[in-house]
């Protein structure tokens, strides 16, 4: 399979994506990468490693979309023709890549997946999804911020594809399906909860067991669990910030005593445990369903090993003909 | 002031309450509380203490509304009439008490307050209010659950209200008020985050400062964020997830080792500071703002110091003529 890299996209671009590119070849023999971006500063980086030469390629462009864009990140795109992330996506559109990865901004990777490969036939609304860590494995949680406004048939279809995303790549038999609500009981929720619990209900594409608390996701046996993109943005953003407020005062506290600082040594395995349990990032990033091409995004502030996961896990829809076998349900 | 306390109403009911009501009571000199419940049970645990007699009265009833009722919260609300937490507020209603607090189920306690107290004059809906910690002090998140679908209308009214507990609770001058949203740029979230953002930056009467991203709830210097119901409880559970899944990992892996557990021996100051900056029960549970009285929440689980806590802050705004105050801004 060939896999483009937006190699200019991330906090620690082109640094951690060449990096990770390489790392990537490493691990898959029958991978090619095309680096997209600035050719003087991707040359500059691949020399510090020995590779493959015939498996990389470089797409040379010097535009790209800044993490922070002063303009709107759908505007960017449309702006920056030339843009790294755009020629990636534009490579998978002309079948000379199987897949493309960018760790850049997400809202723009939104858009510029939108625009250039298209949504498939029959989805109404593609969809942002991510794994979410939990007690009993991992989650799939979607939409986490492509429609904040949604109708009950986008949720409908979430949970068509997530149900086809958690089958392939978590390798569930029949996927469970939960919609995301503020209460375990029929009838609770918001209009559009309500309104959606009738369809997932109705739907027998899918294995709907019913509303699922936010309060549970990190202890559930639910392999999807679907809600609009504002409240999906919501329940990332706010585990985010709790898990880093925590961890916050961990590091803050120990650092205060001798004591502490001797406790924490002993400690350094289960630090290191909830560490990669917390951490989503060995999953190498979230897919966008819904478009016509595999566009995986990688976590903004990826390092080599993320950016390599992210390539990992390209590859792997691109194997499992993952698009194909998705318009199958639409 | 004089409190009604639900004696039937909270897990630990109602062994937990009573000696909540006599803990205020040591602290409090002026204070006297009406135990609601059924008063043999009530009699059985005050015999467990010595206080000041004459400073608690017992309002006998045996019926209580469960923390899971099979019907609805807001049917068993109506039918069990004379409910502790029913004829707890009433006393408020009939002037026989100054604020009321339960520590029972949540949606039965809104209702009933609801039913009870009457909405404030020109109040379009009532909101619950919670307390979050954060690095920089605590915030008033609202609303968290009485209203799962919400007009921008009622956004601008929790901001109002909000704004007004801030000062009082929080002790701020000019308490900075942020909409929860997923983007801090205007025009970003959903339909009602956009309308509700240009009411907020219109309205006079408080200091909107702009959107808050639910990350950095936990590292804010705002006071107040308003959201609908649906996406209050969403933050609330969601942070509450994570927070006991972490927890959880700490636990379950220290103890599988012997040298963990001789760390967490070092470490036990820095768990405990970590369990009292997460815990905002110190603060006594929630307000429900925009009823005609003072009806307190506190959390399902609360202990004996918890229930005190709960007592003191209805005590608290009893002394602040705090509901008098509050329709001075409708």
């Amino acid at each position: 399979m060939i896999v483009a890299l937006d190699a200019m996209g991330g906090d620690f671009a082109p640094v951690e994506t060449v990096k990770g590119a390489v790392l990537a070849l490493d691990e898959i023999k029958s991978l090619e990468i095309i680096l997209v971006g600035d050719e003087k500063l991707i040359k500059e980086e691949l020399k510090k490693y020995s590779y493959d030469k015939k498996r990389i390629k470089i797409e040379h462009t010097t535009e790209f979309i800044k993490m922070k864009e002063e303009s709107s990140p759908a505007m960017a795109v449309r702006k920056k023709k030339k843009a790294s992330m755009n020629i990636s996506l534009e490579l998978v559109k002309e079948g000379k890549a199987n897949a493309s990865v960018s760790a850049g901004n997400t809202g723009a990777l939104m858009s510029a997946s939108l625009l250039k490969l298209k949504r498939i036939k029959g989805v109404l609304r593609p969809a942002i999804t991510t794994i979410m860590p939990s007690k009993r494995g991992n989650i799939v949680l979607m939409d986490v911020g492509a429609n904040a406004n949604c109708k009950p048939e986008y949720l409908e279809q979430f949970a068509i594809m997530g149900s086809y995303y958690a089958k392939l790549f978590l390798k569930k038999d029949n996927p469970k399906i939960g919609l995301i609500n503020i209460g375990e009981e029929t009838g609770k929720g918001n209009e559009l909860a309500v309104a959606s619990y009738e369809l997932l209900e109705k739907n027998k594409k899918i294995n709907f067991v019913g509303n699922i608390e936010p309060r549970d996701i990190v202890d559930t046996d639910i392999d999807v669990a679907v809600t609009d993109g504002f409240t999906g943005n919501v329940i990332l953003k706010t585990a985010e910030g709790v898990g880093s407020f925590i961890t916050g005062i961990l590091k803050d506290e120990i650092k205060k005593s001798f004591m502490a600082k001797l406790g924490a040594i002993f400690l350094k395995n289960v630090f290191k445990t909830l560490k990669s349990k917390m951490d989503s990032s060995e999953y190498g990033g979230a897919i966008f369903l819904g478009v016509d091409g595999i566009s995986i995004k990688a976590h903004g502030n990826s390092n080599s090993t993320a950016i390599k996961n992210a390539i990992k896990v390209a590859n792997f829809f691109a194997e499992a003909n993952f698009i194909e076998n998705l318009k199958e349900n639409f």
